[in-house]
């Protein structure tokens, strides 16, 4: 998918939502585990309720691999069933990846070859090498680790040389591998205030905002400093949306989740004139 | 496996090597490729013909994971291979993972329950609570990025606040996290002479060197700037012993370059004084 395609589905949606299917198996409704997939038998679910509102999904890696073979088995068959279903809609592998480069790309043969992902989220800290691999493929993307929501971004993100800080001179070094068309970067949403900041470094870059909703950071702060021309934002929500409710409506309680931020979204989408 | 377990097993083997299993499918000796699962058998001939010169195996998950649940179930078997016939050997899951709190709680579940690896390889960049889950399993190590062996490591590793390099902070900010019980740091052989500042900051733990061989790097270099007392070094060999030979000799090949690498490591014990 290309910047245009991803900026035309926000406008027909009029959402930027990413609906985040970390689906711990742990926390699944207890009706759902008689299932021979209990876990593709939930994002089937959630999937089919929350498209109409979501414009990406992002399942984490980690709940998956947790869950070895079978694990592997039910990411497969929810690309597939995104895919076929739903083929406008962006997806993305949070795997986090990121190695030296023969190695990178493998990662990008699995996730772009064996597994049809539209975009992987990747580490910044091994560089140029780590990271080029997986732009070799057309219309595939990177989305790269800049200043992410968690307390330990602390750290290492915020160390600065003279006036730069590290989160910084990660998005001004890797806007020399690749353009706006295939690269994203990961800001969260706790930290708002400093996508200000983000915007005068990468003003058309779209920015990957996890940590609304669960992790505390606010949907308002993030379009007044994060929102640009393009909208430039995809919004993640993942507990909040996937497990509202714990019964056998629970996908229902989702897709109403997803659309009270899709009607948020829209609004602010009006208030800057996108749509 | 505990501090003391390492540098006993290495006194008795007489070797500070980690042979690396980057089993590329589409490299393994022709006549393999008849079996069920060419990967595995390969695997198991290696590990018969270097166990005695290897102190530690580290598979890179992405050869693994980019064949999918196929590569998943190799791994699995390679794992358990090694536990079974050679329960002395330190086993590296070469993931380099690294996410958010209740995120890598998930990867360490994987990596040390449902599969028995003895350590992994994690990435910095965000912070300590993407290390720390790592570090609640008794006797099982994180071996954090450090400075790797990539061209790409100059893009972010040597950034400096002041007089300190992201490499040197990130050693010594890890140190508030685990003892040289628990942790352990990636620091490439291509790198050497960078070894005697990194042992200034930390000069117990170990290092496992990727880079020596196919990479460029000496043993010689990395042993004179970066042994301990306790050796405190694995040193990694991946294609120069696995690929040294594409015959149906190759693992008698690979058992041969894996014993001139011990025997050289073995003279520079004994120049230790620690054999």
């Amino acid at each position: 998918m290309n910047y245009t395609q991803l900026f035309e589905q926000i406008k027909a949606k009029k959402s930027f939502l990413c609906t985040g299917l970390d689906s711990d198996i742990l926390k699944l409704p207890e009706h759902l585990q008689k299932f021979d997939s209990p876990v593709f038998e939930f994002n089937k679910a959630i999937i089919d309720a929350t498209a109409e509102f979501s414009v990406a999904y992002k399942p984490n890696l980690a709940f998956y691999e947790s869950r070895g073979i079978k694990g592997w088995e039910d990411l497969e068959k929810t690309v597939n069933y995104i895919r076929e279903n739903y083929p406008e809609i962006f997806i993305i592998a949070d795997a986090k990846r990121g190695d030296i480069g023969n190695t990178s790309n493998l990662y990008a043969r699995a996730f772009f070859e064996n597994m049809n992902f539209d975009s992987v989220t990747v580490a910044p800290y091994m560089g140029e090498d780590s990271v080029s691999p997986f732009l070799s493929y057309k219309d595939k993307w990177v989305i790269l680790l800049a200043l992410t929501s968690n307390k330990g971004a602390d750290d290492f993100q915020y160390f600065a040389e003279g006036e730069t800080r590290l989160f910084e001179k990660v998005l001004t070094k890797s806007q020399e591998w690749a353009s706006k068309d295939q690269m994203m970067y990961v800001v969260g949403a706790t930290r708002a205030e400093m996508l200000e900041d983000i915007r005068k470094i990468s003003p058309e870059h779209f920015l990957l905002v996890p940590g609304v909703g669960a992790q505390g950071g606010s949907l308002q702060e993030v379009a007044k400093y994060g929102m640009n021309d393009s909208c430039g934002l995809l919004v993640n929500s993942s507990r909040g949306i996937i497990f509202a409710d714990k019964t056998e409506n629970f996908a229902k309680v989702a897709g109403e989740k997803a659309k009270e931020i899709k009607d948020e979204m829209e609004g602010l989408l009006k208030e800057k004139g996108i749509i």
